[in-house]
């Protein structure tokens, strides 16, 4: 454990002793596996398949703490969702770390735990990382870098291309659970100890949809952006429309009133624990009977349909009152640092 | 090409419309590759062998520019020595870039030029990114991450359980290039102009070198820390003693003057082009005579040997003027962002 008070130095991203003090005392030890130590220059894996996935994601979100996870576990997570969603089993995970000189070493410890744990968990290794120093006010406390490789499972194929029209839109739970608490934390809203992010690695579930319905077509995770940019690339990538439901997407009461409060739309809001897949209308059904076996996919819903367009692609609403509005791409603007 | 003055503003980083404009516009075509233009979550990659390396750095040099490179060709050329002193073939980098709110965009097309031209050169292809902006004064500028994947060279194996006494220690050409060409430009000293980084792929000697030698114990890329840190590792790994000669170690003249005027030791100074070989005795000529073929490794020397320890082992230099010292592990202090 760190010692109380103990900061992080520049010298403990210089590659000398206090680097090696660092990465064999305080990271290493939070990761042990055969891969990792060696602290080899790079991980050696012997993988069961030649086909993997490969993805990286840098997160910088703020506050680093909130409720239902922080930077470290946001990080295991979103890195193995991006493999999940391509039809990957997730193996093994790196973690660079970009901190700024006078960090606390114990707020560094809590983050490498809960990384560990979230990696755990989803029976993933951390099996290679790097520790870069900068100087005070070159940062803002701690970046994270995760990268990802996973097996490609065996038989499956998704992609934007084997969309076809008729298709069912499916969604795993609820949206903005994620985006929306981190703004209320943010904002010191009153309601903000109501709301929980949706973090989680999305693996388990995937997994077992995509090893029991063969229907399924694609898979993506809503997170910046939310659920409004991911039908929105499915649109522009497949050339066809995309038509939900309002009343049919799920989402928690709470979040919905801190949206309105402060004025956001939850279509937009990132997600971190939710995915979005294409499924054959035969198989639809099947598909959500799987998800809501797992506690990642209890909310599960069908929330609308893949259509042919007539002119440019589009993704439509009906809303609760019956109407209908087009779900832009949202600019970017609303939130950053969200992830 | 960018617009004159356009700069990165936070919406690039919202996933939304900007983020995606950027990514299609400014960042993929660069890169262009089978697996990148997907933009899936994660690339997929058919890999000739599941024995795989991973692994990853992050880059916050500074200054961004540099002679002899830029982060850009800095963050692809060593991650990739991260993969072929494991005794990898590099085949696939990821991209991670935190960019500063307000960078110039003409700067990270430059940034990205450099990485794309890097990778091309070492035949290897960028597949998948990640780009968040933080906002004015939350990073200095631009990091970026790298993460590789390298497939296994067949019948290679290295590490340090299998130095033995009497190895010699070869280095594939002179050190401190790339440390005193970042600090000489951040002090601005007069002879700076003449001091080049080494920054530069490794893959192709160290390929060439494993293919054709089969005396091969370990290799490693003395990168921050230098010289110094890398022999140190392989003395407390081996529990060794690694003795070099000072005459035999190349250093060129302007870099050492530099070092000289600037108080620092040479050995650890930074390099981003070099690696140090541990090689049997018997094929140590072998060995710089492969180097040696390639213009990476035309000044390669042997510049030690491995030495049974009696007590504690320890890294000792035999003095140009034939006295001995302790070459001790860097603390760590002295070289902020230099990589």
């Amino acid at each position: 454990m760190a010692a109380k008070d103990e900061k992080i130095l520049l010298a403990h991203g210089g590659g000398g002793r206090l680097t090696d003090a660092l990465i064999r005392h305080n990271i290493a030890p939070r990761f042990s596996n055969p891969s990792l130590n060696e602290l080899a220059d790079a991980a050696r894996l012997h993988l069961s398949s030649n086909r993997i996935c490969f993805t990286t994601d840098s997160y910088v979100v703020k506050p680093l703490f909130f409720h239902g996870g922080d930077i470290g576990k946001l990080a295991v997570c979103g890195t193995i969702n991006d493999l999940a969603v391509c039809g990957a089993r997730p193996v093994a995970l790196s973690l660079g770390l970009i901190i700024e000189e006078g960090f606390e070493m114990a707020l560094l410890e809590k983050i490498l735990d809960s990384a560990a744990a979230a990696a755990d968990s989803a029976g993933v290794s951390i099996v290679t990382g790097d520790t870069k120093v900068v100087e005070a006010g070159a940062a803002d406390q701690i970046f994270v870098n995760t990268s990802g490789v996973g097996e490609c499972l065996g038989g499956i194929e998704l992609g934007f291309e084997r969309i076809r029209p008729g298709d069912r839109v499916l969604l795993s739970g609820t949206i903005g659970d994620h985006g929306m608490t981190i703004i209320s934390q943010r904002q010191d809203i009153g309601f903000e100890s109501k709301l929980v992010s949706d973090c989680a690695a999305l693996s388990p579930v995937t997994t077992k949809l995509l090893e029991a319905v063969p229907g399924v077509r694609f898979m993506r995770d809503p997170t910046r952006g939310g659920l409004a940019a991911t039908l929105n690339e499915i649109a522009v990538a497949t050339k066809m429309n995309i038509e939900v439901i309002e009343q049919q997407i799920p989402v928690d009461k709470t979040v919905q009133a801190a949206a309105d409060v402060l004025g956001f739309d939850v279509l937009e809001i990132a997600n971190e624990g939710k995915f979005v897949a294409i499924v054959s209308a035969e198989y639809a059904d099947a598909a959500i009977d799987v998800c809501r076996t797992h506690p990642l996919g209890a909310k599960a819903a069908v929330i609308g349909q893949v259509k042919q367009a007539e002119e440019s692609p589009v993704v439509e609403m009906v809303t609760g009152v019956g109407g209908r509005r087009i779900v832009q791409m949202p600019y970017g603007r609303e939130l950053p640092r969200i992830c």
